[in-house]
């Protein structure tokens, strides 16, 4: 069997919706890519009772490690390294050698911030330097070092406790991998395979079907832990398995092929985004865009990867109509006969942003996010265009939901669009 | 005492990282809006067992209201319904009525896909109609209805079952408020005050100091609920209390403007895009952008907003030095002198952006995200502009942390350059 986590992420302002977590998801992903199944993640206030609870059901429920993140700062509600100190059975104790490497790096902020209290600074260093005796240390990359606490009893959980800001969690992580204590902690564990299937343009009952098919085939799908996903027009299939059970998925993902042979865009794990990239690179081409109910949406999802910079030449958000004609050079009458919400002007923006940045393809988005439409056709609507070496497809579309789904649907889309357009320009 | 709530999202995508939850952030800020304490956000993969006990827990924590998002669709591991029925005591119960209903949407989704097969969406909508007995029934936004469900024997919380995706939850959210069976669940809540006072300019030390030298000065800051949450360089105090403590609250406010006055901007929960929205309308301006490596979050940032098209004038990301020259009237002279992430090619940057778009404010972004730097500058350096009225103020700073964060602290100090040239502009 594989080694089992939870994760334990503190913080009232997580729980009261202040602030998106993003270190749940991405702790996730790191132990399920390692072959540790995670068995929750919970998200508890800033209260010791409350985050002893945690990681009390995570213990009953056998998990071999926890691990936790947020409560290391230097504010009274940040208690996550005395609640596991105690929960782990041991005592607290001031690290010495921690508080000079804490104090050098405190001595940096106090020169960058003017006019800081020293009171209060040296407050931090003793706090964070404070650690249960006995544990591993994970060097601070922001103030606060993490820990690996091993149970004084010998029989529980390894905790992890690392920060909750997302840049110093993430190296601090690779750290706690490196250690022996967490090494420990999952000797147990078994590689598990993983196979994702990205599908894009049919419906999530599609899939529920073609599973069903599957078994009534005789491919014994029920020992696959299958999870389907739909997110923004892309259906996912997610599978995992015993290295043993490979002959079982490939069966099962002939049948996939079978059915939605023209719907499946990705077979390896890539995304979208790193298709179209690679495709662009193959080609030796940029791509530009003009957009406007996109708001720069667009623009900000084809710079995300590093790199981008070899394959993207330049963005502009042209809200108003005027931006349309004298930034990206659509003519003016196309837009007083067709509309500023029409396939013409997309057409037009994917060939002015393309022409206007010296890029061999393009991309024009324009439409009506809402909450009120301002130009007159239904929200939700959008026309999306590419060009790719002077050659254009276009498409009308009436997206659902509300504003900032139509906002982060358009993009989706017009990347399946360049993605099409690139694909058939071999 | 307030009512108390737990939420349980269900999902292996969210557990393993493949997606971010939304709907738990969410949910906890709408019951915490309305006063209810939120005990705990649970996580957990789409097996049935996971889902009850996570159940059970909350009710073994004695929570009035469970609110469950995920696990409606129409695949095999979407289990949510059955789960919560069996938790509740409840048989499942096909519902005519409702079964003609979702039988109707679905007929409009197997118009909108060809091909679709008719067996798998009967399935889909036997299994979407199929409720616990007596639940009461939330209407599909998407094809899944929600139910509301109190527990046979009458004693334990009640359980709010809701779908997946944010734009069905949140409507649905809506729905379920106002049943009959919801304001009983919740019958004992208190409606606790909360104020958030945001700051931008100071370390979260700073902070820590404040709040005990409230306290040292007698202010019984222990009974308030005081949570300080750093995020993207914003400082933000959130505090909940009893009515009868205004006073108090009010006393340690008072500390905070003392020793804080020049960072605090947001005393009334508003954040810093809807100050510079408002700061614009005020004074009947929009504002343009050309930015670099942000590549299109400052304009996505400044168009988030319903209304944007009245503040938002337009945007130019202008990836390489050409772009910069050609679209926004960069001199190439400035960009030979000082390279292209220096304060002058922001400057430029800002004052071409106002003027192209035809814009009363600019603002101009160059930098170097990484992973590695293209500029020579190193990564983490950005150079950020703002232009109001022909009035320049610019700065170079070095940001800290991988390129993801680089890019998304860009705009938020570009947000704040801009509220104080607006504020200083009255």
């Amino acid at each position: 069997v594989s080694a089992r986590a939870g994760i334990v992420v503190t913080g009232t302002e997580v729980l009261t919706g202040v602030i998106t977590d993003r270190n749940g998801p991405w702790l996730g992903g790191q132990l399920s890519a390692m072959g540790v199944e995670v068995a929750q993640i919970s998200v508890v206030g800033d209260h010791p009772e409350d985050i002893r609870k945690a990681l009390g059901w995570l213990r009953d429920e056998g998990v071999d490690l926890i691990v936790t993140s947020g409560g290391l700062g230097p504010t009274e509600d940040d208690l996550t390294v005395a609640v596991v100190a105690e929960f782990q059975g041991l005592e607290l104790e001031l690290d010495d050698a921690l508080g000079k490497r804490v104090g050098k790096i405190l001595d940096g902020v106090s020169k960058r911030w003017k006019g800081i209290d020293p009171e209060a600074l040296e407050r931090s260093r003793i706090k964070q330097s404070t650690i249960p005796a006995g544990a591993a240390i994970l060097e601070p990359v922001g103030t606060a070092p993490g820990v690996v606490v091993d149970p004084l009893s010998g029989d529980g959980p390894t905790v992890v406790v690392l920060p909750g800001p997302p840049r110093e969690l993430q190296p601090m992580w690779e750290a706690a991998v490196e250690s022996g204590v967490f090494s420990g902690a999952i000797a147990g564990r078994v590689q598990r395979e993983r196979r994702i299937v990205r599908m894009y343009g049919l419906p999530e009952s599609e899939v529920a079907a073609t599973i069903i098919a599957a078994r009534d085939s005789g491919i014994s799908v029920d020992e696959l832990e299958i999870t389907t996903c739909l997110r923004s027009g892309e259906v996912e299939i997610d599978t995992r398995f015993e290295p043993e059970l490979t002959g079982v998925y490939d069966a099962f993902a002939e049948v996939v092929r079978e059915r939605h042979g023209k719907q499946v865009f990705s077979e390896d794990g890539s995304t979208t985004d790193e298709i179209v990239a690679r495709l662009l690179l193959e080609r030796n081409m940029t791509v530009a865009v003009a957009e406007s109910f996109t708001g720069g949406l667009m623009a900000a999802r084809l710079t995300d990867m590093p790199g981008s910079s070899d394959t993207f030449a330049g963005g502009v958000v042209a809200y108003t109509a005027d931006a349309k004609v004298s930034m990206v050079g659509v003519d003016r009458a196309v837009i007083e006969e067709h509309g500023v919400v029409s396939v013409e002007v997309a057409e037009a923006l994917a060939r002015g942003a393309a022409e206007r940045f010296g890029a061999q393809a393009g991309i024009g988005l324009t439409g009506e996010a809402g909450p009120e439409s301002a130009s007159g056709r239904p929200v939700g609507t959008v026309c999306i265009a590419v060009v790719v070496n002077g050659v254009v497809s276009s498409s009308e579309n009436t997206l659902r939901g509300q504003r900032a789904d139509v906002r982060e649907r358009g993009p989706v889309n017009a990347m399946h669009a360049l993605r099409r357009a690139l694909q058939s320009s071999a």
